[in-house]
């Protein structure tokens, strides 16, 4: 069932796979609301972009779509999924259980796209052999086994600013392959180890784009 | 200084107000690189998008660019701004001060970008009163007084879901104008409030992404 074409050909921006998330969610929304087909049209109307850019965006990809049909709904999913990689269940650590690492255990908004947070690591023994949100800590000397006994491929960084060098050489020694930021990257990234940053400025972005908006309406 | 054609002329997509965000990261990156002009092809080839889209999404907002020039970065930032209501400094408060709230008072990504957390609030009594990285934790029954004292108009959403309705209500009351949720808000937003969802899912897809494709190729 894995079709090679749903691998990109080349390099594929960001700002794209960013997209293809974004396509996702509205797509089930519309399963959800019992509707089969959609359209580029439609998904780059929700989007604010061009029915073009749809297509060029999932052309990176391979062939989408049906003449007359448009895209069936649930196979686009499929696909998307296949392509984001999120067509199975990614097991990931929590390195550092101070305020970020108890916030990301508690967090409930991975688990319905495929990330399961499996287990945490923390080098203070006050914590390590605890459990958080039924999550257990490990002492960070541990992390290769438990990586390797759990499959994990990924991991959200969350130690202090000073360790975060170290523990980064650390995961990819141990062959964690991408790890989730919270802080702008001040480490170099050992090879091999692919890294996303959280920038949550965007989201306060919108949340101040919306409220100045309105002012000026009413 | 304030022009009018700042604001948007009717209904953005929540997409394209998330690609001003992006733009101005960009532009910024660029003239920290000393360029003082770009163009739509440019900017839009960052993001995977083309030159017409770029504009298309600016001329929600105005004219830009000049002939032969392209995009000034400065006065582009300037007005990116403007649209966004970041050229100002947002006090905001944190509502919640668990491991999430906790998280946030030391979460260094805000500031660059014109916000400035004030104020945290919570009910406990073990927390009211003390500091948290010099942020002052106030009862939420100080809502009020404080709101109006220091002119915050957004906070960050960060309490149990089972209090997040009546928390919520009383932001309104007291004349927030905008929440920041990090879980999917299942509850009903009083009028006059605007809310922004993050969903980290995203970020993770993003490095899913990256690592399965990186697989592909090695």
């Amino acid at each position: 069932m894995n079709d090679p074409k749903d691998k990109a050909a080349g390099p594929v921006p960001k700002a794209v796979v960013g997209r293809l998330s974004l396509y996702l969610r509205e797509l089930e929304y519309l399963r959800s609301q019992g509707l089969e087909t959609t359209s580029s049209t439609h998904l780059g109307s929700r989007l604010g972009i061009t029915d073009a850019q749809v297509r060029k965006d999932l052309t990176h990809f391979g062939q989408f779509g049906y003449p007359g049909v448009g895209y069936r709904c649930r196979e686009l999913v499929d696909r998307i999924k296949r392509i984001l990689g999120t067509d199975r269940i990614w097991p990931i650590a929590v390195v550092g259980v101070g305020n970020l690492g108890r916030a990301l255990l508690g967090y409930h908004g991975f688990e319905s796209q495929g990330f399961r947070i499996e287990a945490a690591f923390d080098v203070e023994p006050a914590k390590v052999g605890k459990h958080v949100e039924g999550i257990p800590i490990h002492h960070l000397s541990e992390l290769e086994p438990v990586v390797r006994a759990r499959g994990i491929r990924l991991a959200i960084l969350a130690v202090p600013a000073t360790a975060a060098q170290a523990v980064a050489n650390l995961l990819a020694e141990v062959g964690i392959e991408g790890i989730l930021n919270f802080a702008p990257l001040t480490i170099t990234l050992p090879q091999n180890l692919s890294s996303v940053e959280v920038d949550l400025a965007i989201q306060m972005e919108q949340l101040t784009f919306a409220v100045v908006n309105r002012e000026q309406k009413s």
